[in-house]
């Protein structure tokens, strides 16, 4: 491609609005322009390396017998209401009502989409497995979108969908993919961190999430430097630790009774360990959360028959509102997500002073454990779990905890001799310095983004949608799901975040718009015909080769050429002539050679590096 | 590719939905599924033929050096404020608001992208013509989707727009499309009939539709079989032809004052010919409209000042709502998307009764030309055509129309004489057998559908929306815009409706999902050993090949392969080893042949194919 005849729109400014590198490169080379909030347009050059990316997403999918569908972009609302989360998804699902008045969705993933084809399409175990994919367009209503095509709205995404007979028919393609992903960033040049979790919540028996590092990452990863256990803090799980008394020894069990203290104005951890000459390992906080669409069943549980449970249109009964109490040893944090995963729950909030009140008692800060009655009480891994006989194991004693009137806290509280739990669970914030749960080791944490994630999501769909097929003995069964996604934009914006320097991208030669630049000091003269023939020998050679014919000067093309990340570039100067100088984007060296050497040059660090990317 | 591992998902009946053959194939042979109205999903074997459609467009674009983007399908509705089009798209136009209340579009068309991005991008005429595309999601919100993917709500378009400095340089440009426009239809196997005409109201100066006929098309094409002149019903002009009278003379001019004729129940145009026993070319019919967002200037037009004239975000002028009389000799029809054109307005609808005989004073069938002071009179030029030298030629005589109160006629009626018109205009509804404008064949008609339209859009958008650059004497210029439209859908569905039989769709080599299939008979013992060893020298050979390893009756994949149209047919059967049987799917013809001729026979059958379409 000759220079003037595509559109080579760089920017010599970082403009104000990006703050991260790959914004900033994708402005600045001409990769993207902003429509709107959120909203981007691919210009020419950055279209090449977006379908490049694509390309390999594509290959890697049908190489391990994936096919590729093409789902309309624009989904009738109702397969949203068979699934139930027309209701759950939340204000980030973009919906429309068309002329007569049906409701839309303007896909944000299409788990929906695929089971409803599946669904009319499936009819005997012998169609099974069926995997799926597409590469399309989707809209997640971001509502603060952000960082370029790195949080925007409208984005293009690989979501697979595969339907299975059997557990170990899913596992086996679960594995393809997980092989797959591995395949797809390595030829994409991305270091990824493979994060392995349960992922309770979602209904599904295994799941890994592909990261990359980055420092506005919307995930914080756990990391094992030992054993290269990682976990996103959203699923992070540690190994147990002793909580210790103010002598540094393990805490014992007191036969004091309860005590009230009247503590005005001690409401942080911080006040309290400085009013009682504590450690805040021996406080038990306890906050009352507001919990939205949970799926546990608080028949039995303290205050659980006042909170209103409806059955939703697959048949799933949930609680649309309730409350719970929430007990966590003094010196950890709640984690929401994991919370919300124990509580099967689509999101869960810190309640209002006056719920707080209302439920506890007492406001945040004096709320305690014992003798809560309106709600049920969830007790962190951190101060007791559930044995299999069904006691309990407690793993602190004799602890200061609110007195359940504002001002006042208990001390001497003994955990199961003072209250029991609704149900125990593990909902503590990991964090830098606790220890692996597989071998002991510190974990360190970094910020990271997902790129892609795999996951079993088992029958939730399928269940909800009512797809079955018939199996071997002619027996109506439902078929178990499996679904996996990659991010388009977000991994070509995470390859410039991986690849640059100070004077703009730096291509892998998988992703490079063009995998070579030929550059002339002036288009004129014996510079032009040398160029020329240059770029028509690198073509025939099946060289992707821009022609830079423009009419600028050579500082403005080396700077532009650098700046798009083009790898390899060929200078045609009058000084050098016949010979021409042959330099890689992603070394400083430089070194003049003739045109036959240049041509064959540049064909063979071309074949070395597609060679040792995609290999 | 392997049966077993792709998806064939063929249905033996005719879906009850389904009444056209391209729809009733595409769900037959499993090319598309619906999931909701007018929302298709394409599965594995469809995408294949779908993509291939994609691809020769864009080489064809690529080859006129037009430069590929990629626009966001959701759209910010700003844009389509400062364009206008953000009243006057109707409710065709999908729209929705996102939860930080932006107004957002799901696109139906892209001017408004393209003209703001280029609006950033353009600075000097240095940098024009830009020539711009895009192949992506569209979203229509059709009243009554139908015909499957020919009438669907979401489809794929590839709309290119072009920016000029000069007439001269979008005329080239538009003559590049019109030539590539021809080729990507020959290489699709579609006969197209390319319509050209003038747009007016549009506000271009030229405009080519590419149509394919089609008994259930939206259009109405006019065809001339002297000289090839082919419009579309909604541009089409006749040759003007010589009212007569009862006689079958040409009508006299009278100097009979106008005599008022009670005739009540004579309301339409027959009853009036028995009742006057004159024919109705003697009758001037007279209707009122109800006219939306007419950019005439009415200020000095009867009635013109009742109407209410706004502003609208772009400057201009408009009436949301006005009303017209429209007058037309009797026996021709009103065309009212010529109407509209003339009117310069988005819509325009036959007023209701109230109206009617608000501004004329009569209800239909009696409202009259004469005396008129409420509305404007358009005037067909059938009536009277306006002279240079702002005189009119009167071309009926003598006439009976309308007496302006119900149950009355007036007869004796003169043009110019009784009434004058605000406006004259070609607005008649031209049919088969009338003349041709050119050269005076007679007309016939055909029911066509749009496949690509290519337009002179001229200013409208970039003047709207403020686009600029500096000439070469640093002079501020608005460029000017072409765009050329192409749906890939409807092409796909139209390549099957020009190519298919009672068995299936005969794929043009171009377009079909496999080029060649392998059928065994059975897939056992040396049948499947023969069958894997052609599939894999085809493969070899580089031609895309389908082996039919399915566990089926030979019936079932015989049908199976018609249906689905690969163009070439390998039986391996017991009876013929080591030979197999070779046929063509667009001929009845078979031939029994060695696996070294089959293969040499299929590679060229292929090429030749290929070539004679693609060149």
């Amino acid at each position: 491609m000759k220079a003037s005849e595509t559109m080579i729109s760089t920017l010599r400014e970082v403009p104000a609005e990006a703050v991260i590198a790959s914004h900033q490169l994708m402005l600045r080379a001409g990769i993207i322009r902003k429509l709107g909030n959120g909203l981007f347009v691919y210009l020419p050059f950055g279209l090449r390396s977006f379908r490049k990316v694509e390309n390999i997403i594509r290959e890697e999918m049908d190489n391990i017998g994936a096919m590729e569908f093409k789902q309309p972009v624009v989904v009738p609302g109702d397969i949203w209401k068979e699934s139930g989360r027309w209701e759950t998804m939340g204000a980030g699902m973009l919906k429309a009502v068309n002329r007569v008045d049906q409701d839309l969705v303007i896909s944000p993933t299409a788990e929906e989409a695929f089971t409803a084809v599946i669904r009319d399409e499936l009819s005997s175990y012998k169609q099974l497995p069926l995997v799926t994919y597409q590469i399309n367009t989707k809209y997640r209503d971001e509502i603060r979108p952000r960082y370029g095509v790195m949080r925007g709205r409208e984005f293009t995404m690989k979501d697979a969908y595969s339907f299975h007979a059997t557990q170990e028919c899913l596992d086996e393609t679960y594995e393809n993919f997980a092989k797959a992903y591995r395949r797809i960033f390595k030829r994409l040049g991305l270091s990824v961190i493979p994060v392995r979790a349960d992922s309770g919540a979602m209904g599904g028996s295994g799941s890994e999430e592909f990261m990359v590092e980055s420092d506005v990452g919307d995930d914080t990863l756990i990391l094992c430097p030992k054993c290269n256990y990682a976990a996103n803090t959203e699923k992070a799980s540690c190994a147990p630790d002793i909580a210790l008394d103010k002598d540094g020894k393990p805490q014992v069990e007191t036969s004091a009774a309860i005590e009230k203290v009247p503590c005005p104005g001690v409401e942080t951890i911080s006040q309290m360990e400085e009013f009682f000459k504590m450690p805040s390992q021996q406080f038990i906080k306890v906050l009352i959360y507001k919990v939205l669409n949970s799926e546990l069943d608080l028949t039995n549980a303290p205050g659980g028959k006042s909170f209103k449970r409806v059955t939703d249109e697959s048949g799933i009964q949930h609680y649309p509102e309730s409350f719970f109490a929430v007990a966590i040893r003094g010196d950890l944090d709640v984690n929401e997500a994991k919370l919300a995963a124990n509580l099967k729950a689509s999101e869960v909030e810190l309640a209002n002073e006056e719920d707080v009140i209302k439920y506890s008692g007492a406001p945040h800060g004096f709320v305690g454990p014992v003798g809560l009655a309106k709600v049920p009480l969830i007790v962190d891994e951190s101060i007791m779990t559930l044995n299999n006989d069904g006691t309990f194991a407690v793993h602190v004693h004799d602890t200061v905890t609110g007195g359940g009137v504002a001002d006042v806290d208990n001390i001497h509280v003994e955990p199961v001799r003072d209250f029991l739990p609704f149900m125990t669970a593990d909902i503590r914030t990991v964090v830098e310095g606790d220890k692996c749960y597989n071998c002991g080791g510190t974990f360190y944490s970094k910020k990271g983004n997902e790129l892609g994630h795999i996951f079993k999501l088992g029958y939730k769909y399928t269940k909800a949608m009512n797809v079955f097929y018939l199996d071997e003995n002619g027996k109506q069964q439902i078929p178990t799901m499996g679904c996996y996604g990659i991010g388009v934009d977000r991994a070509l914006a995470s390859i410039i975040e991986e690849h640059h320097d100070e004077n703009g991208i730096v291509w892998p030669m998988t992703i490079a718009p063009y995998q070579a630049a030929v550059v002339p000091v002036k288009f004129e003269g014996a510079m032009k015909e040398q160029s020329i023939a240059i770029y028509e020998e690198l073509k025939n050679a099946g060289v992707e080769v821009l022609l830079d014919d423009r009419n600028e000067r050579p500082g403005v093309k080396f700077k532009d050429i650098d700046l798009l990340g083009i790898p390899v570039r060929i200078v045609v100067s009058d000084k050098n002539l016949p010979n021409v100088e042959l330099k890689c984007r992603n070394s400083s060296e430089m070194s003049i050679v003739s045109r036959t050497e240049a041509i064959s040059k540049v064909v063979e660090i071309i074949k070395t590096e597609l060679s040792s990317l995609n290999n």
